[in-house]
């Protein structure tokens, strides 16, 4: 399988990046890399790690969409931006998947014009795997569509429920509707009429709405449909809410000293929630429906980070998902593009 | 100053709440408590309490809205509900405010049935505090109005403001929206209305869009305005994720006796950080812009939570919110209810 890395758009030095990718060669031998970005500086950081250098192909660029700019503009006025060329390589089937950890408007962007949407998708969402107590749930969407109709999001529980029996390994997935209350009542105007169309669809396990509070403490959902816009300050809230915690932590730690010491011989607890909670870990959000796979990186993905995403597109595209996608929107009566 | 308490419709005993309630008198002279809910089970708790006799009056009833049972129906036919009995002491000019700790619905529509609007305002938004870094924030709505217009959250961010400049007394409060991203552009339909109305009242210090985790994380903003959905949403994601993050650390520790031991030793960093965190600090919201003081409590308000709940009751009341509210609705020039 090759994946198309863009290694020159993250905030993270090019180089722990590209040592990153690399690494995660040694843990999958079905693996191979094209790394996107300026070929001199790959190739320096590449002289220096231990790999099969059949594995690793490099396409040269200098030019970037920046973390601020237009996502718009970027991919009209940079045609051989690093986020694009990854993007046109799994348009030419050079590759299978590409990932950015650059601009998420620009990837979303790129992905969209480049790859273009499976037969039958309306709107393509960014789907991602979040932690809860003893496991994990997904949730989508998780930005890329902030204004949804119920059509595109009974196609995101078709979706969801694809990515969670495939990549999640959950039989039949319980899919349920982010709300304000758990009653088959609550919500707004928006939340109620996709409610009810949910309800209508005979091939998905809907159990109705879902609170973020319980999504998060117990084991009651395993897929979570959302407008993007609604996905996003979900998402945002668990990130500030952590790291909100563990620098309260901190904090009251410092102020006597036998929590000082209590801290230190707690470090490794810390180090392994702080690796759980992280984007690094969970951060990697991938965009459904496409002719190909699109992953969207946080813009502080480190080399961990990297490793951790090549290995889960590899795990995502292994699963065929977008692949099956097609098939289930027919099969399930969802209203699909015909245009 | 009289303040009314349901003590009957919360999920702790009845107990709890009423000893929580009275202890708060120790602390303020200037408080008198009016308790709503079964006159012999208030007395016999009361007959083992200390406290001043003539700052406690009692009234009684049998009456409750279940936590589950539908506001619009315990309203109509429940006319003898602790809920509505407390609100209507206010209306009554009996007392100042009344908490309830039970049915968030029910004591939403008690509060604006029995005590109703201040002149001009549209819907009473539910109002909060929030932890950040280092200090409080506050938000609204929290969850009174799920279906917003861009004219009600103009009139959020008025109330916002006084709200933060009389209660957290911040000189000049800093507004913001939440949203997805801190570009004047982002958001969805909803956002950008908004974002364009707010930018036009020259008596609000706006400071554009509020991404969720920047609030939390950082000291950026003092108000932010968000409609009912998105602000419950927010709140609940925090309740979430805190106690995700508490129950892995929990986990964590007992897998090893060194950091069982660290965390022995960092037991009252916890406590610390619970309390917080909990709902019993920051957890009761105030329903603003009405003709008297209501507040709502959370179903698992404890003893601890209920005299904070009393003692924070007297700090908005004493801070003559409401009082300024409809003065500044009116000079802020935005539009009002003429009806």
């Amino acid at each position: 399988m090759n994946l198309a890395i863009d290694v020159a758009s993250g905030e993270k030095p090019l180089e722990e990046l590209v040592l990153g990718a690399v690494n995660a060669l040694a843990e999958n031998n079905d693996i191979n890399l094209i790394l996107v970005g300026n070929e001199k500086s790959i190739t320096k950081v590449l002289s220096k790690a231990k790999y099969d250098h059949k594995r690793v192909d490099i396409r040269h660029t200098d030019e970037i969409i920046d973390m601020n700019e237009s996502p718009a503009n970027g991919i009209k006025h940079k045609k051989n931006a690093s986020v694009l060329m990854a993007a046109r390589l799994v348009k030419d089937k050079e590759a299978d998947g590409f990932f950015s950890p650059g601009n998420t408007g620009a990837t979303l962007a790129a992905a969209l014009t480049e790859i273009g949407r499976l037969k039958g998708v309306m709107r393509p969402p960014l789907i991602s795997t979040l932690p809860k107590f003893g496991g994990e749930f997904c949730m989508l969407d998780m930005g890329a569509n902030v204004d949804c109709t119920p059509d595109y999001m009974v196609q995101f529980a078709v979706m969801g429920r694809v990515f969670a029996k495939r990549y999640l390994k959950i039989e039949n997935p319980r899919v349920g509707l982010l709300n304000i209350g758990e009653e088959d009542s609550k919500g707004n105007a928006d939340t109620k009429k996709i409610f009810e169309r949910l309800q209508k669809m005979k091939k998905i396990n809907f159990i109705g709405n879902i609170e973020p509070n319980d999504m998060l403490k117990s084991d009651c959902v395993d897929v979570v449909v959302a407008d993007g816009f609604d996905g996003n300050i979900v998402l945002k809230t668990i990130e500030g809410t952590a790291a909100l915690v563990v620098n309260m932590l901190k904090a009251e730690v410092k102020k006597n000293p036998v929590s000082v010491m209590g801290g230190l011989m707690m470090k490794p607890v810390f180090t392994n929630l702080k690796s759980k909670m992280s984007s690094d870990s969970y951060g990697s959000a991938i965009l459904l429906g496409l002719n190909g796979g699109a992953f969207v990186g946080h813009g502080k993905t480190s080399g961990v980070g990297m490793k951790n995403a090549v290995l889960n597109m590899y795990r995502f595209l292994d699963a065929k998902i977008n692949e099956k996608i097609a098939k289930e929107l027919y099969d399930s009566g969802a209203k699909r593009r015909i245009f």
